[in-house]
């Protein structure tokens, strides 16, 4: 069945409007907040700050760039890996990230930030930050598409993605009132399962007509491993970026530094305990050493301790590893749910994961361990929640993580069955996981 | 026509001999700032500074190594998209910005930081920032020439560059007291028209003999996008590395980050509008995305609005992209402008549009927006300046911006003319972007 | 001969008994230092700390990241060079720095952190710096045995390696009080030696079998820059990473940044002298221009002046150089020393100059140059060595130079023994540099 790829009026029309939207409803709504306008040197006086570092540009810039890093270098050539799709893993995760934070500064200011006397959006590196974090879910997303869909459909699933987001952080940090500084509720369940169940949704039972490009070359491997680096350097930035200042992001740092060395060690040997010879494969070491990360996204701030780390990536390692290996297929063949990148693997249990470490670790705190105020300052058992016990903080922590899930099935239904109309031009089964359908390719592959 | 490359003695003498003129020049001219030497816990005490975070490498040094891979690793792997030129692209690069940035060290040394009571120049971290500045102007140029000169004549290029930026800087920001933080004009206006007018004397008429070799193939393609995403990503970094500490600085990573955005969106919009189908062409997505930083260079400081950097991030996505699409086939058929990097479209108009976007913003800012301290912290408007208003401050924006273009067109032609001698060892017409004439390339390319 | 290269049940038991004990050890000895644990806040009241700026985390974490992107992807890409053994270069690398690190907090912890009162070892962020910098010398060690070795050797050369190290430096920082801020001795110095007596011990004369895969293809030399360049734009925060507050790092950056600027010119100077044409080799590009950093290693943080940082720089670029044209072939043909990355001319000789410099600008180091409290400061002549004066200071640090070549040579030799038994799995002479031993390459190199 020939499918019409052509999307040269739907691509630049979305383009187009919504960027033009967004000018307007920045217009409307978006202003520089108290740090980052020119009254700042007023402010200073009036709450007597003493010195331009307080500003919150220099707690928090060094981690926004990295994060940025992570989320256009990182997600986007860990997408290189397809032997034929690099411009289309790089390329669309550009396209899309670009047009997802600004509809997240609006989407997450509109919930979290709208100030009550003006009705505006005042922004600053925070937002900056979390405009990155929210887009993340959406690349998560795209990873089980890839190869599979038009860039006009990927534009349609991070524009419900964002929005999703919103609602779904706003449920779990404002209304549980739960922690998750790295996200692996908010970002990477959400993320996954809005993107699997899109995938599910979109299922093509002729996908083995492109298998002989769902595969990677020599070379492509290796622009992969440019995404898994600085996805796996940069991540104690993730997951400290938003922390509390002082030893909130301190202790982050250290935490999200052990659980992804860990990991590295237990890929390593599951990867090599599964394959005749010991030979390792790349799809394990680009993907499942960064389990990790994700999974000490909620706990990284919590009083987890360095060998508490040190077994969330031990655990996450040898369960992303194993979801390669028998989990990918299983999928594939029984539930229909056809997932390039793997991103059940890397993203949906290592995130789980990381919710029930969470809800585990902050039930059980105590106030021996943390100290009296450290115990308040980590949790923020103040106003509202100011008599909240560790005990029911980790129930919210587990009913986030179910919010979070069906934030992501329920999403990806709905979008899903929006993206099944066949006007968005994406490609046959017989044209997936190839560049030629919308990149100039001029040269011939064979040749180079 | 066969030419002489051996460049077996020139190349080696140019470094040598610079080499040791830059050791004797910083012998006798350059030593370490206050905040530098170890005399700084002397001048703290004198100066009741409280803590060494107020040395000011604690505000600037995470800018410095953002805008550092930059020049290295962004102008260096965006210039490796030939097929056959990576080695020059990535290489000479390397070897022009690690000289520029000494000679900078002196040039603008002389020209700002010159020391009345002992004649020496006092470097610390800005110094270093503002030499990679000034080194971006010439890899620009570069931009212009790849694949058509030795690298000699890359050497005389940059040793001119320099000393043209450091005079053009300096009638700029002091003499007519223009802001220009991120270099619209003076980087990016001024380099563009440099290595436009250099490689217009420089004209090949005969250049389609190496037509094929000029293009690229899949993974030099892949290989551009590392230098295109890490200048879009750290391209905050450098609008916001100079800039005023406190909300200066945090102002331009908001303003840039916008922009940037915006202009994804309008280059994939023209890209996909203007080819059959819809496709997408990898050259536009690797430079045009850029042009919302380019453009933001000299307005990222000031109360531009974050809708206004949208705006002007919109408008000069568009301008860059209809430059590749048209301007630059006309410039080479009508012209004689041989522009492999397409920098015209990339930074010569972005340039300007930045220095036009700059003049207006300064000339319409206002007490109520900047408040009244806040208006004069933005401009300066201190000492010999202290009467100026914001209409006139316009006004010497847009003569700065005739300044950048005039130096750049004048000092390109004449570094041109140096450069057209027949003793430099640049390559025969057919021989262009071939790194086969100046590299050790031992493999077979079609065995790959 | 044919070998065994099978490892699926050596490397994980290796990665699985190692992580574990590496859990176990965590749980009795790690645990947060007071800047990240939950008692900051209590820390702050007792110390009368006012901001959380003064937390170590802000000072440091910029270029504690910038040095873990140095560990894994400049060491990980500088050995993807070889045409088939990208993956065993950045794959390897990978695995055996997160063990490194891992193992490298616990022995730098025994030695230099244990806390006499509850014999816990307490972490910060400069402990994770000090491990990347242990887990450095190891991936030099690396460098010579590239492709030579399989991955169970690599892990029990960096087991005995950090143990090594982690001695060395004890003797070298505590002992004789020497000053090494960027280890040019600690790390390149002893990381060299170490790896060029292994690479000795495992001698193969008959690795020419291979020899048509010791190589580069054209894209891995542009893979190879990727590392290249990080290492040498980030390599001002390795030599400043942990420095003295204030003009410590400040300084540090400078010289590292000229060092460096000054070694690529006379790098591509002797790299074109030395050839045909003058034509340039990038394998000395890749390496040689690097030399600077390690040289400036370290007197990076003494007063050693701007032209005195590039004159280092200008002799390390040229020794380097040389190094691979002529002892390279001299030391594999008379020696029998194979040393696949040239670590020889990288770290070793630059090494030692660093350290020779060192000795020297310590010795000549007086108080009309940096005051009477600079003094002391940069040299630490406090306590215990309150009186040493800066002749005998220099004398420290020469002493320390040979205890670091000869742990290297020792260590090297002992653990060479080991790797020597025939149970590591090491691959046949003609199966050296390639990936196929070890990784599951699927895909017909050809046909690429």
């Amino acid at each position: 069945m020939a499918k019409n790829t052509n999307i040269r009026i739907s691509l630049p029309a979305v383009c187009f409007v919504w960027q033009i939207a967004m000018i307007i409803l920045f217009g409307v709504f978006i202003r520089y907040d108290e740090e980052s306008d020119t009254h700042w040197i007023e402010h200073r006086r009036k709450k007597n700050i003493s010195t331009n570092l307080e500003n919150d540009f220099y707690y928090r810039y060094p981690s926004f760039q990295d994060v940025h890093v992570m989320i256009f270098v990182g997600f986007g050539f860990l997408m290189t890996f397809l032997k034929r799709y690099s411009f289309g893993g790089v390329g669309f995760n550009f396209l899309i990230a670009a047009f997802g934070i600004q509809w997240a500064l609006l989407m997450q200011g509109w919930f979290h930030h709208l100030d009550e006397h003006d009705w505006k959006i005042k922004i600053g590196v925070e937002n900056l930050i979390n405009a990155d974090f929210c887009v993340a879910s959406c690349l998560i997303a795209y990873g089980a598409c890839l190869g599979k869909v038009s860039p006009v459909q990927l534009m349609v699933l991070t524009l419900f993605g964002v929005t999703l987001f919103a609602v779904e952080e706003y449920i779990i940090l404002e209304l549980l009132h739960a922690k998750d500084a790295g996200g692996s509720m908010v970002i990477h369940t959400f993320g996954a399962y809005y993107g699997l169940t899109i995938s599910w949704v979109l299922y093509r039972p002729l996908l083995s007509q492109s298998k002989h490009l769902q595969g990677s070359v020599y070379h492509s491997d290796v622009f992969a491993m440019i995404g898994t680096l600085f996805l796996w350097m940069y991540w104690p930035s993730f997951n400290s970026a938003i922390a509390d200042h002082g030893d909130g992001q301190h202790r982050a740092v250290i935490n999200t530094y052990l659980a992804l060395a860990s990991s590295v060690l237990t890929t390593f040997a599951i990867s090599s305990i599964s394959q005749n010879n010991g030979k390792l494969d790349m799809v394990h070491i680009q993907n499942a050493t960064l389990a990790g990360g994700v999974a000490m996204g909620t706990a990284s701030e919590f009083m987890i301790t360095p060998y508490g780390s040190l077994i969330v990536g031990f655990c996450s390692g040898i369960v992303s590893t194993f979801g390669y290996l028998f989990l990918t297929p299983f999928m594939e063949k029984t539930l229909k749910i056809q997932d390039t990148c793997g991103i059940h693997n890397l993203h949906a249990m290592p995130g789980v994961i990381g919710g029930i470490v969470g809800a585990i670790t902050a039930a059980s705190a105590s106030e021996s361990v943390y100290g009296q105020e450290g115990l308040i300052n980590t949790f923020d058992f103040k106003d509202a929640v100011a008599n909240r016990t560790v005990n029911i903080q980790g129930g919210y922590q587990a009913a986030a993580l179910f919010v979070a899930i069906a934030f992501g099935l329920v999403g990806g239904a709905l979008v899903g069955g929006i993206l099944k109309l066949p006007i968005w031009g994406d490609p046959a089964d017989v044209n997936c996981f190839d560049d030629d359908v919308y990149w100039e390719v001029i040269v011939n592959f064979s040749s180079e």
